[in-house]
């Protein structure tokens, strides 16, 4: 492939779910056997028994690089989303909702096989979610899903670290990567969540190492990642291994490092107070991505992610109500 | 002079001053026309007024580099102090008190002159602390106070941002820099306070290009010296700007810098609260001092001051109460 400019800003991959919400007391988790903050993958069967038992929902489009590639079109961005759902109604909702807030999503609905991916979030008092994700055929998504043209076209590729969970997204992943490499481009890995590093740690490590130009993780994800337990150390460990990490820290802001320049950003205000920190994560990426991809500082691009963060964090849902370019007219002028 | 092994961690130069604590409402700041958390310059005549509205005071040993150089001590560490008292009952007191808690005080009281120096610290319930120096003999430290034999002995020499606000204590200063850049060892520079940088701000500039090895400041003092209004922006400044950086942000920690290196370092939790914080960046700065003449790494450097900085804000005064290489013996071990 003959390297062009990009015509794109990211295309990001992920499973393609719908995030059922409720408000649920602690008890809740260890009445069903939950760990607060984290996120388990569950079947059909525990799908239908968990939601049974949770209170009135909302249902709003999700998946971890979904909300992110809203979030970057929410900054004027162009971006693109790659996953896979069923063609029934929560499939359709997904495909308006992500259409509707401006991304490109091209994948046809699976005609048969599992239903669309689910993801059951419980919201506790103290604003935490505990994520419990039904994939359905976002657990399908494979190699034959991932659009060439489309990796070719986009400046950045970004991977969900939850899709090394399936063994066949694991193999889209690792072909997006080597797609996006051949032509010229960087690649972007969150790395999702402190279990699923636990999960996949040396071939986190590994990917880090030899395939990951942009990594994006949590305070928790990147000491779980280099088995630390002091946020400086693993920043020590961070530093060198990938061309630009961004570190969120939740209330403590967020730390961007690329070789010898590293930036301390602090987190903003929400002046709400915190409702619900589904999303949080997503929609730093999304503000550092956009920054990144046109051309701010990597400070810039950190604020920026803490901006659509603070939005984010502010209501319930993992995607933003408000616009983050009007959010951020500030820091883009 | 022939190049030697140091046989002191550190000496510092600082006006040796006596503090009168009074916790008072910050209607008491506004009555008096103060600004809560400035260090105000005052005359006898204020003093004695200021002292007369005050409620009931605790009287400590006090001074910002005389604070530093307790705090080294308490570490273990072997530390001397350079300052001038009058020989009078305060004079008396500070030198008891610095010399009790193991730091080298060679200083012979003046005979005559103004009455040793006093700190009036106003502590509001907010655990801020406004200062109101009355600096008596300590105005009149100078070049001759300065003994080259004790600069040479010492790993580092500590200076004191408020001494360039006197302009003998400036040539004391420069004399005490030049000496120690002479016998071959390092110079360190607190900024002090924000105001002090706003008088001084060219000269201090100047100082960090030229003459210093290591700063020490906090958000307000190094924002103030590269006049910008982000934490950031000022960490982008200093970097490269002089050797080692140590950057203090109260609750949210501080970050140590130098070259390609930099270090997050999270504040230590204060488990009876936060009392009063004079003190907290004076003792910062004797964990990391301590550290750094120890060979221990910058992040280690770093988190000795953050143990040291939470143990004086736990309770009324600027001096440890408890042995701080006790407190940080997981660290030191």
């Amino acid at each position: 492939m003959s390297p062009s400019a990009p015509v794109r800003d990211v295309v990001g991959l992920g499973n393609a779910l719908v995030d059922v919400l409720s408000h649920e007391a602690d008890a809740f988790l260890s009445d069903h056997g939950l760990t607060k903050g984290s996120m388990a993958l569950i079947d059909a069967d525990e799908a239908t028994r968990l939601y049974a038992a949770m209170g009135p929902g909302v249902e709003v489009s999700g998946g971890s690089a979904a909300n992110t590639m809203v979030g970057i079109a929410s900054f004027g961005g162009s971006a693109a989303f790659l996953g896979r759902v069923a063609a029934d109604e929560l499939g359709a909702v997904f495909g308006h909702d992500i259409r509707a807030a401006g991304v490109d999503f091209v994948n046809v609905p699976a005609p048969d096989g599992p239903p669309s991916g689910r993801c059951l979030i419980l919201v506790t008092p103290d604003a935490e979610r505990t994520l419990n994700t039904f994939l359905g055929a976002a657990a399908e998504f494979g190699p034959e899903d991932v659009d060439p043209d489309l990796i070719a076209s986009a400046q950045v590729t970004y991977l969900e670290g939850y899709l090394w969970d399936q063994p066949r997204a694991k193999e889209a992943f690792r072909h997006a990567a080597a797609l996006a490499h051949g032509a010229g481009r960087r690649v972007a890995l969150t790395l999702s969540d402190g279990f699923c590093v636990d999960r996949h740690r040396a071939d986190f490590l590994a990917l880090v190492e030899d395939e990951v130009d942009i990594l994006l993780a949590n305070e928790a994800e990147i000491c779980a990642l280099y088995e630390v337990d002091r946020f400086d150390d693993a920043l020590q460990r961070v530093n060198h291994h990938c061309e630009v990490a961004a570190l969120t820290r939740s209330a403590k802001g967020a730390v961007v490092v690329s070789g010898d320049e590293v930036h301390v950003v602090d987190a903003v205000a929400v002046p709400t107070g915190v409702v619900d920190t589904t999303g949080a994560g997503d929609l730093f990426a999304a503000g550092f991505l956009y920054g990144f991809t046109h051309g701010y500082d990597l400070g810039t691009s950190g604020r920026l992610g803490a901006v659509a963060a603070a939005e984010v964090i502010g209501h319930l849902g993992a995607r933003p109500e408000r616009s983050l370019a009007d959010l951020a007219a500030d820091l883009l002028a």
